[in-house]
């Protein structure tokens, strides 16, 4: 398998998790988002939407979005489980998990923080401000839902890494990258400690991946 | 059931589609987002997260986020199928489904128009401005993919409504309320035309909601 990738990318940052979860090994192809690779026809060739991550099957198919990524290698090898079997466990880990992909990342990602600056005229403090806003909102909506539910265990959703694990890491990156003040969010925080002990969440951290040496 | 739900809340609108097209009866719980019901503390009892929609099962559990409420929908209740049977099919849905959710939709909600007036001072020009630039965005990238593919039919997947329409048509009546120019996205549009043509999909329509008619 390759997978299209960014090392800052916390959508791409998600794949790799799962990836490394379920033991999976695959290449990675470096598309430089600052440098706008991904907007140039030859990745248009590879996926539509111009997006990462996006994933190629040994056969050439590809697919794109990071929550239908995960969810396809879940139901393609289904070992270990990254969804629970049980339909309304299910739907929580996917509701923990669309709370980072709808409600938080869209707010922070370059093209809206690019648009924050070019058109609306913002500049470094403006940026940071923002930012922090939407991580201070989704993370109080994350953690407000986390703390609550007798669902949560060792990790988001019982005592096993699941989806809504491979997302709540990357938006913790993120905030951190843009020092917000993480102290609101002690089972957030809780959780993310637990995951980056282990390897699979590590070894996919932007540090450690190729592209971040060269950037 | 119970559904709550605002008639101009996109989110909520994918949701009361995937019922209609299941034909499962609900009882709308209508909350006022402009002015500020999500936010109270009666709210956040019944959704931690303060956001719509949220489906409340008959035995009590409640369900949050629109994409991991139409899976639960559709795995608890199969027929009509909302998602195809194969890995494959279902990741492209899921793909198509999460391009509106993840990359248009939260970047023009009523919380990041409001940061817009209150926080950067923009005026109504400013918002549409902002608005219409997201929809453009992520419309080209929608009409790219299904233009392409040879798995769009009659409908965004094949020949009969999937979640991938539960979100496009809730979009594109945004868009037409913001007098964006759809004319760059002829298959959005013809995929459009045809949901509309189905009662499912009518009847859920912003101006058709019991609260559409008190504002």
């Amino acid at each position: 398998m390759k997978l299209y990738t960014y090392f800052r990318s916390s959508a791409a940052f998600r794949v790799r998790i799962a990836l490394n979860l379920k033991g999976i090994a695959y290449q990675p192809q470096l598309v430089h988002l600052p440098r706008g690779e991904h907007r140039k026809p030859e990745f248009s060739a590879v996926n539509p939407q111009a997006l990462l991550p996006t994933l190629e099957l040994d056969d050439g198919r590809r697919l794109a979005q990071s929550l239908a990524i995960i969810e396809y290698l879940d139901e393609v090898h289904r070992e270990p489980p990254l969804l629970p079997r049980d339909a309304l466990g299910r739907s929580r880990v996917r509701s923990l998990s669309l709370l980072v992909a709808c409600e938080i990342h869209p707010l922070n990602n370059l093209r809206a923080l690019t648009y924050l600056r070019q058109q609306l005229g913002q500049d470094e403090d403006g940026v940071k401000t923002w930012y922090r806003h939407w991580i201070a909102d989704g993370l109080a909506k994350l953690e407000a839902d986390l703390a609550r539910s007798p669902d949560t265990g060792k990790f988001s959703h019982g005592d096993a890494p699941s989806m809504a694990d491979c997302c709540l890491v990357p938006q913790v990156f993120n905030a951190k990258r843009y020092d917000s003040d993480l102290g609101p969010y002690p089972t957030v925080m809780r959780l993310f400690g637990e995951c980056m002990r282990l390897q699979a969440f590590d070894r996919a951290q932007p540090s450690k991946q190729p592209d971040a040496m060269a950037s």
